[in-house]
C-alpha cells in the first residue's frame, strides 16, 4: 500500500539523521541554549534578511500555535480565522483552553480569509459584551492547498494594520507555498506576518517547528511562556541539529520542492485523464473528483483520503506528496487511474 | 570540559538511532497510531504485568505532568506536592495555567511527601472557600535523588486510599529508582500509582515519556486532552520507535544501570575523601559539600551546578551521571578533587 | 423619555425592596446558607415537583452560564449553542475564558437551535483532533424573543439523549416565556433540562438568577465552582431574600405576565397600524418594522433599540417590556406611531 | 443568639435601603453606566484626590481581586500574597483559575507581607523554567485584623517600584482600617496603590466594591474583562446607588467607625479582665484567647468562631464587630464575660 494519505508519514530527510548521529555524544546546554540551536537560528535569521527576528523552536503546529496565540492576547481579546483554519477545527480547541475565542469567519472553498471578511468581524464586534479581535491567523498553504498571493497577503496586512490586529501566519506547510509561488520568500514573509511558523514536521525533520516573532512588541519572555507549556524540550539539540540541517544543506527547500514537483506531476496527469479538482492544484495537497467506484479500486493500492461527496455517483479526495514521495508511485497511480477511469467510461 | 551538570546533556543510546535510521522511510499512520507505537506499548504493558494499563507517549516531562494533572482534576480540585516538587517549581507554573492549584507541603532535604504531610493538608482544606485536595504528586526519584522505599510508596498508597485521592508518579528518573533500589519495578509502580510516567529523556532516548494510567476511571478521553495540549505528535513514530527500543533492547535498564554505577562510584570515591554530602547519595544525582577553592577549582574542569551554601566557606553541588557517563570521566574526577582536597586541608 | 430598551432599566418590584428592609437587621449566616436562601429554594423545588433538584442562587446570568458549564464539562467538552446564543457572542468570552469551545450551529431568525442543527456537529466532531461536543445550549425565551414549544423541548432532549449531550436552558427570560405559552411551566422544564436557570434580574428583582440542578450527577461540588468563580455571595441573603418573594408572593409570575401584556398589546396595536414584524412577536421582546423617519421621530420620544436594516428605507426595531412596563406608555407609544406612520403613508 | 462571627451578618445601612427604594423606579442604562455610578465613582475619585483612577463597581471580593488579577498579569506571571492571604487560602483556586500561581511568602501572626519577603521571592524566581513574580497583593486590614502602618505600605511601595512589581491592595475591609489609623486615607492608599479596592460588602452595603485603578497602564479594557468573568451587573445601578449612598452620605466612614469602636470598646473590656490576645486588637477583628469552657459558656449565648487551639485547655477566638454592632451586645458579653471568668478562676 502506498500512502497518499499526508506529508508525515515517513520519518526525515536521511541527511537530518545523520546529523542526529555524528553530534550524538557532544555534551550541550538544554532547553534549546545549546550551540546547535544557536547556529540554526543565526541561520533562518539570514533567510529572513532580519537579525532582530526572535526565533524558537517547538516540536509541534498546534503546540506552536498555541504558545504564540497565548502569549499575544490579553484574556478578552480573540483571533480571527477562517472557517476551514486549523486552529478552528482541528487542534481540540486548544485555543480556547487557553481562554480566547476562536472567530471564524465564512471562507469558500479555498479555505482563505479575506480582508473585507476580517473588517466585517472588527466592525460587528463593537464593546465589551463581545470580545475583542485582536489577532489574525491564516495558514499558507491553507488546509485547503491553496496559496496566497503576495497581493493577497499584502492586502490582509493592510487591513491589520487598518484595524489594529496582529497577523500570525501558520505555517505548517510554509515550505509548500514557497515551492508552489516563486514571488514568495521566507524574508517577504517576515515582512508580512507580526509572527509566523516554519513547518519542519510536514518538510524534512522528524519534529520541529521554527516559531518567528518579528514584531519585538510580540517577543518578551516568550520563553517563559513555551516552558508553562511544555514547549522547550530538555535536549533542545533534537530541534537545533535538524532546523541546522534543514537550512545549511538547503534540505528545507528542496523537500518542499520534491513534493511539490510530484503534486503537479500528479495534477497535470489526472487533468490530462479528464479529471476535475475540488479546487485548483496548487501545492502539494490536491483534491481530484473520482467516480466513487474508481475512487475505491484505487484505494485498493494507494491510501488516501476521502475528502467530500459531490453527489451520488463521485467523491472529491485528497492526494498528498512530500520530501519523500517518488515520482515513480505517482506513474503508477496516474497508470492505475487511467486504467480506471477508462474501465468506468466504457461502462 | 566535562558536563556532570544533568543527565540530557548528550544525545541518544546509539541503538535509539540506529531503529530510527532502519525504520525511517517505512510509511506509517500519524499521531501515535503507528505499528511502532502500538508495538511499544504492548512491551511496556508486559513490563507492567498489566494488559489494562493504557498508554500514551508524549514528548516531555511537564507536558506529561501538566496533560495528565489537566485531565484528572475538575475545577475547584487541586494537585498536593512536595514543595521542592517539579510541578511545584520549575515547571513555570504549568498546572496553575490549566487553572488548578498546587498545594505545597513542607518537605525535608530528601523532598519527599510522607502521608502525614498529606493528611494535614487534607484536614485544613475543609469547606468550598478552599480548593479540593485530590491528587498526590511525588517524584520517583525526587528532585534531590532520593528514592521512597516500597514502604514508603505503600504508606502513601494507603494514605490516598484513605482521603480519597489520587497518586501521580512522575518518573522523569524512574529508570534511576528502579536501579536504585532492587526492590522497585515497574509492575509495583504499577500497583501502586494510579498514573505515572517512564521518563525516557533522561535515560537514553532524544526525547520521549511514557504515560502509564493504570486506574481505569482516569482513562477516558486521555487522547483528546494530549491534543489540546499540543502533545500528539504528527510523527508519533518517532516516540513509538524509542519505547520500543528502550525496552525491546534492554536499553531503558542498562542505561539506568550506567547512570547509577557511575554515581556510585563516585559517592564512593568523595566519601573515601572525607566528603560530606547534603543528602544521602542514593541515585544518580549526588550532593557533595566541598570547600568553595575546591568547588571553584573543580568547576574549571568540570560543568556541574553549585546547589547551596553550606557556611561561609563550603558549598553543597549536585553532580549528576547519565546513560552516556564514562567512568574514565568520575576516575578523573577523583583525581582531581583529592589532589585539591588535600592542597586544601595542608593550606 | 420612556424607555423601552430592555427589561433591566428598573429597580426591583417594590415589594421585594420592602422584604428586604423588612429583614434587614436579622443576623444570618453568609455565603447562602442562610434562612431566607434555604426557604427560597425548598420554595422552588415545590414549584419544580422535585425536592432532589440542587438551587443555588447567583448574582448574573453570565455568571450563571459560567458556573454551570465550567463545573459540567472536562478540558477537551466543548457546548454546543445558536450564533445567536447569548454565550456565543455576548458574554465576552466567557465560556471559552474558562477553556472551553461554544460550537455555534447556524440558526435562523428566531435564534433557536433543533435537533437536526445538534446532530450535524455531533456526527462532524469525529475524533481527538476535534472538541467532543457534550453539553446543549439553548434559551428560552431565545435572544430574538421566540419560544421553544414543548413539542420542540421534547425533541431537543430526545437528541441530547440520543446523542449522549447533557441539555442546559438559559432562563434569563424564562418567566417570559412561562407568560408566552400557558402549555410550559418550571415543572415540565425541570423534566426536559439536566440544568437551567431562573431569571430574577430581568423578571422584577434587583439582581439574581436561581440555578437549578436537576441531574444527579451533575450536582457534586457546585458550591466550589461557584466560589471560586466568585459567586457566592457573603451576604447571600441578598439573594435568599429576594427570590422567597419572588415566589412566595407570586411576584415572579404577575410580573412576567405584566411585560407580556404589555408586548401583546403592543403588538396588536402595531398590527393594527399596518406594521411588518421581523419575527411574529411572541414574548416581551418584539421586533416590528418601521420606516426610518418614523423610528427616528419614535426614538425622540421613546429609547428602543434599533436592530436591524431591512432595506435603504426601513429598519427593524427592538421593543421590550418589563414587569414595570406601565400600559399608560404603550398606549402613548401607539398613539404617536399611528401618527407617524399616517404622516408617512401621506407624503 | 448575639453574632460575632463576622460583618457580613446582617443586610445594609438603612440609608442604602432608602435609596435603594427612592430611586426604584427610575428607568437608567444598563452594566454599569447608570447615572447613580456615574456619580459614584466621580465621589469617590474626589476622596482619592484623582480624578484620573478609574472606578468600576463589582458585588463581591474575590471577583474583585480575581478580575484585577487576570487583568493585569501575563499567562507566565504570578501574584506573590501572604501565606494567610485571602487568595492564597480562602477564594477556592479562583486566581490559579485564571492560570497565575499565587506565590506564597510565609507571614507571621499578623499576616503582613514585608520587603524582604518579597524580595527574597523575586531573587529565587531566576529564569524561564519558574513563574514571573509581576504583582504584590496585601490584604489591608489583614485576614487577622492586622493594620499596615503608612511606614509599611511606603516600604513596601519602594521594593515594588525597585523590583518591578505592581502593588493590588485588597481592601475588603479598609473602611476598618482607616478606622484604625487615622494617618491612613484614601488619598494616601491611591498613591501608594496601583490597584486597590473599597470594600462595600463588610461595611454598610448589601454587595459591592468599588475597584480603584490608579495606575494608568492598568486601565485599558477593564471593562471587558469584568463581562468576561461576569461582574458586569446588568442593574449596575444597585452597585451605583449603594456607593452614591456610602459617599454621599459618609455612611462608609460611620459604618466603619461604629465597627471599630465597638471592637476597642470589647478589646478594652477584656484586657481588664486579663484576657490575652493572639495579636494585639487593632481592628473590627480581635482575637482574646479563653479558657475553653468559658469559651463553650459563651458561645451559648453569642455566636463566634473558634479560631485556634493555644494548648490543651485554653484557645484564641475570633470576634467581629460590624456598622451594625450595638454597644448594648458588647456590653452584656463583657458581663457574661467576666462572670464565667470568675468562675473559671475560683474553681
Amino acid at each position: 500500500m502506498i500512502s497518499l494519505l499526508n506529508d508525515y508519514s515517513e520519518g526525515a530527510h536521511p541527511r537530518i539523521l545523520a546529523l542526529l548521529t555524528e553530534h550524538n555524544l557532544a555534551q550541550c546546554a538544554g532547553y534549546g541554549e545549546d550551540v546547535y540551536s544557536e547556529q540554526a537560528k543565526a541561520l533562518i535569521q539570514q533567510h529572513l534578511h532580519n537579525e532582530h527576528a526572535q526565533i524558537h523552536l517547538v516540536s509541534g503546529g498546534t503546540q506552536a500555535n498555541t504558545v504564540i496565540i497565548k502569549s499575544i492576547l490579553r484574556p478578552h481579546e480573540a483571533v480571527i480565522a477562517a472557517q476551514s483554519g486549523h486552529i478552528a477545527v482541528h487542534e481540540t480547541g486548544a485555543i480556547e483552553a487557553t481562554g480566547h475565542k476562536v472567530i471564524v469567519a465564512p471562507s469558500g472553498a479555498d479555505g482563505k480569509l479575506t480582508p473585507e471578511s476580517i473588517a466585517d468581524i472588527c466592525h460587528s464586534h463593537t464593546d465589551e459584551h463581545m470580545v475583542k479581535p485582536k489577532l489574525v491567523y491564516i495558514s499558507q498553504t491553507t488546509e485547503n492547498g491553496s496559496v496566497y498571493t503576495v497581493d493577497e497577503l499584502t492586502a490582509i496586512r493592510a487591513c491589520c494594520d487598518a484595524l489594529g490586529l496582529y497577523l500570525h501566519i501558520d505555517g505548517a506547510r510554509l515550505g509548500a507555498a514557497l515551492a508552489a509561488n516563486k514571488a514568495l520568500s521566507l524574508a517577504l514573509i517576515a515582512q508580512i506576518a507580526d509572527v509566523f511558523y516554519i513547518g519542519g514536521t510536514k518538510n524534512g525533520a522528524l519534529i520541529g517547528e521554527a516559531i518567528v516573532i518579528v514584531n519585538s512588541d510580540l517577543q518578551d519572555a516568550f520563553r517563559f511562556v513555551m516552558k508553562q507549556h511544555g514547549a522547550l524540550l530538555a535536549k533542545g539539540r533534537l530541534l537545533g541539529i535538524q532546523f541546522l540541517g534543514l537550512f545549511e544543506d538547503k534540505i528545507f527547500f528542496e523537500s518542499a520542492q520534491n513534493a511539490h514537483a510530484n503534486a503537479m506531476y500528479l495534477a497535470e496527469g489526472l487533468r490530462a485523464l479528464g479529471c476535475e479538482f475540488l479546487t485548483p492544484p496548487q501545492s502539494n495537497q490536491i483534491f481530484p473528483i473520482f467516480p466513487n467506484s474508481v475512487m475505491a479500486a484505487l484505494q485498493e493500492q494507494f491510501a488516501f483520503y476521502t475528502w467530500q461527496a459531490m453527489d451520488a455517483e463521485r467523491s472529491a479526495v485528497r492526494l498528498v506528496t512530500s520530501w519523500a514521495s517518488d515520482i515513480e508511485n505517482i506513474v503508477l497511480f496516474l497508470q492505475q487511474a487511467e486504467t480506471l477511469l477508462n474501465e468506468y467510461s466504457v461502462s
